[in-house]
């Protein structure tokens, strides 16, 4: 078969640089089951750049053993053409080997290297497929099927203040700081005026609490509280990151039926999960049970959750959640988003996915509202009505800000955080504090 | 956020028109379960062309009511942005409902109607999606992992002759018709001569046998002589069509054990397949029992097969295509690819389907080498060794040959035919045969 192309063949772009820089970003001090937020969340930021002179983008939670692990991916790397994701994924497969469950640790957040180093690398290449083929990253992943990607507002038990420079006393009209203003947050009346802070100056139409932090009563009543302030027509969650017992979640996820939307990870590991979501109405989501496609076959054969929040810093990237969502509308079983604190290439990210899953019948989490900084040009992304309009611009629609990098990356230098522990930083407020998987 | 975009963003390209044109090709009279083939198979080429004059093909078997139900469409898709792959696929299924299990038949083939519109529409829009974008298409499914795609020998119990105008009455050098020289095949000898004549001229290196037409003892017979005529060295498969009985795939399946790679549907339905599985050590691969998604749940609760024959014509697509493949990884299942009389459309968008799989185990069906028309430029596929390179054009690599298309549409006009129905052609020969769901 001899033919003559009538339109020339691309070949490339091909990765010519890659530049990986960890960055520290200014969190309150919120509570969760792990303990404490350190004053910095960590992040790190991927950059590539084609033999054209292409830049692609991408963030992924900070950690210091990954950063080493995408150092040393570069040599792998160099020189391949940014379409060929499933061979980058194979290379570095076989040079890393494949995760393993255990490296997943018990926090609520996610320690494994490959699915990190996928989504970084996976991120920025369909950023730059985007841009020289002048297409947003949603139609990369089948299309845009909503304009605007709703997001749920993200309750957090918090003490007073915040670590690390206070946007708010730099800038007092700094965007995206209304909850964290608050003096703290630690009963169900604090909570309430949170939710109605973060919902006033974000439009947020539905509400998640983080809990696992108090005990289940003090959690349960917090859940009631925001029902009879906002009424029965904004879907509600509380998460307590799984350290419930199996008899304390169907005591409560009982109680709690009439009020709930879903009930995220009441309890630890996929067959307590499917023993609880048998004895309640509300369904179940879960971030920490079934956590990767490795799991996924037991979570069907037994039934552990009804809701995967997926993440695709977690999950290997964008095209790997499109899969995820592809299997999750088979098996009949819902996808949603999880989130950690990040910042807006992150977002951007989150929002092109939440733009080409064919539904989205929950609004999606993002911890943004707890961050005022910012490493994209033009300042932080705006909220209408709870929603995100999704980038039209070419790629991930987002561009470094690369002064905001440099003085992110100092902070990352000062602080002295290498990864994110919890459990440390509670410490300072409760001594002896120590992490328990399972509590109540 | 204020963004100037550093790229100009493409928007469209928008389909302006689309043909359809019903063709039929000239086919040997191949036998199978449900009877004969007729002396022309139908196939259905769809074109669609962009507000920039961008033409983008594609084939699916011929079907008229499935013909009618694309021109149908046709007000639905005018005007849409061929990346919104997504947004197409919502608006076709709101037109037309999803298909039931009950569209799709007793018949080898599938007839369902919405997998077959989405699959044409879905090629040729990512055959735009490449020229535009001067990438292969196997670029657009995440890459090439291999640069040929191996397939198999795909041998049939046959009549002399065939029907319509012989390829090589015309042509004595044409292609791909040395089987089809053959007087007839219709016992073990003539079979491993047909085996020997196809591999000769293709190169393939896996065998694969249409059963399901004589009683089993025949057909096992035919498969053990070609044990001892290849060797062990050559990959065997065997498909009845799911005509037999669960306790004659379990007899026969176990015999044939120590020389096949897989046994293909011995039995009928999902609850077959599993009983015969567990029964016997070859592994079972399907493109009868587990036919769609819906049909995946199921398949994965009672483990009715090892290995799923995909078809982008049946699946919904490419996209779709690589989205079970996801499924069968996180499963553990295989997975290959099923094959109906086809032409070069159908085969190109086969290969870069099938250079995009994360893995190839086994060698992929075709009944390529039993046609000789061609409606592309610069004439048929060759294969070496069994494999077919990878096109490396942009798009699918294939363009439409516009004299082949008319004059093979007037075939279409002359043969009268207006689907595939394999009874009444073997009746011709037969008379009062009748198809049975399951025969021995
Ligand atoms: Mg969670
Ligand atoms: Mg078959």
């Amino acid at each position: 078969m001899n033919l003559t192309p009538r339109f020339s063949l691309r070949t490339g772009p091909r990765i010519k640089e890659i530049t990986v820089t960890p960055i520290a970003v200014v969190d309150p001090p919120l509570l969760n089951a792990a303990g404490l937020h350190a004053p910095y969340a960590l992040r790190t930021i991927v950059e590539l750049v084609t033999d054209d002179g292409i830049s692609g983008i991408s963030e992924i939670p900070g950690n210091s053993d990954i950063d080493a692990a995408l150092e040393a991916s570069k040599p792998l790397l160099i020189g391949r053409d940014v379409f060929q994701l499933s061979e980058i994924r194979q290379v570095l497969v076989d040079h890393f080997g494949k995760d393993t469950a255990a490296q997943r640790g018990d926090a609520p957040w996610d320690q494994r290297k490959m699915v990190h180093i996928f989504s970084s690398i996976e991120v920025a290449c369909l950023d730059i497929i985007g841009k020289v083929t002048g297409r947003p990253v949603v139609d990369l992943l089948g299309g845009k099927m909503r304009d605007r990607v709703p997001f749920s507002a993200y309750l957090f038990y918090k003490y007073e203040g915040a670590g690390g420079k206070l946007a708010f006393d730099i800038d007092p009209n700094a965007q995206g700081w209304a909850a964290a203003r608050q003096a703290s947050a630690l009963n169900p009346a604090e909570i309430v005026a949170q939710a109605q802070a973060m919902c006033a100056e974000f439009g947020f139409q539905s509400i998640k609490l983080k809990g696992g932090v108090f005990e289940p009563r003090q959690e349960v009543d917090a859940m009631f509280a925001l029902y009879e302030a906002f009424g029965p027509n904004v879907p509600l969650r509380v998460d307590p990151n799984a350290l419930w017992k199996v008899e304390t979640a169907i005591q409560y996820g009982r109680e709690m039926e009439p009020i709930l939307e879903y009930l995220e990870d009441p309890v630890r590991g996929q067959a307590a999960m499917a023993e609880v979501r048998k004895a309640i109405k509300t369904p179940l989501a879960t971030n920490m049970c079934t956590t990767s496609f490795e799991d996924i076959p037991t979570s069907i054969a037994i039934g552990s959750e009804d809701i995967i929040l997926s993440d695709h810093h977690f999950w290997g990237g964008l095209r790997s959640s499109m899969t995820l969502s592809g299997i999750c509308e088979t098996f009949g079983r819902g996808l949603s988003m999880h989130s950690n604190s990040h910042l807006g290439i992150s977002l951007a990210a989150m929002v092109h996915l939440g733009a080409a899953l064919p539904q989205v019948p929950y609004a999606l989490d993002t911890h943004y509202p707890w961050q005022s900084d910012e490493v994209i040009v033009g300042g932080r992304f705006t909220f209408e009505e709870g929603s995100v309009l999704v980038p039209q611009e070419p790629g991930l629609g987002v561009e470094l800000d690369r002064d905001a990098l440099a003085a992110l990356h100092q902070n990352y230098l000062e602080c002295g955080l290498k990864k994110r522990d919890d459990e440390p930083e509670m410490q300072k407020k409760q001594p002896g504090w120590k992490f328990q998987a399972v509590r109540w």
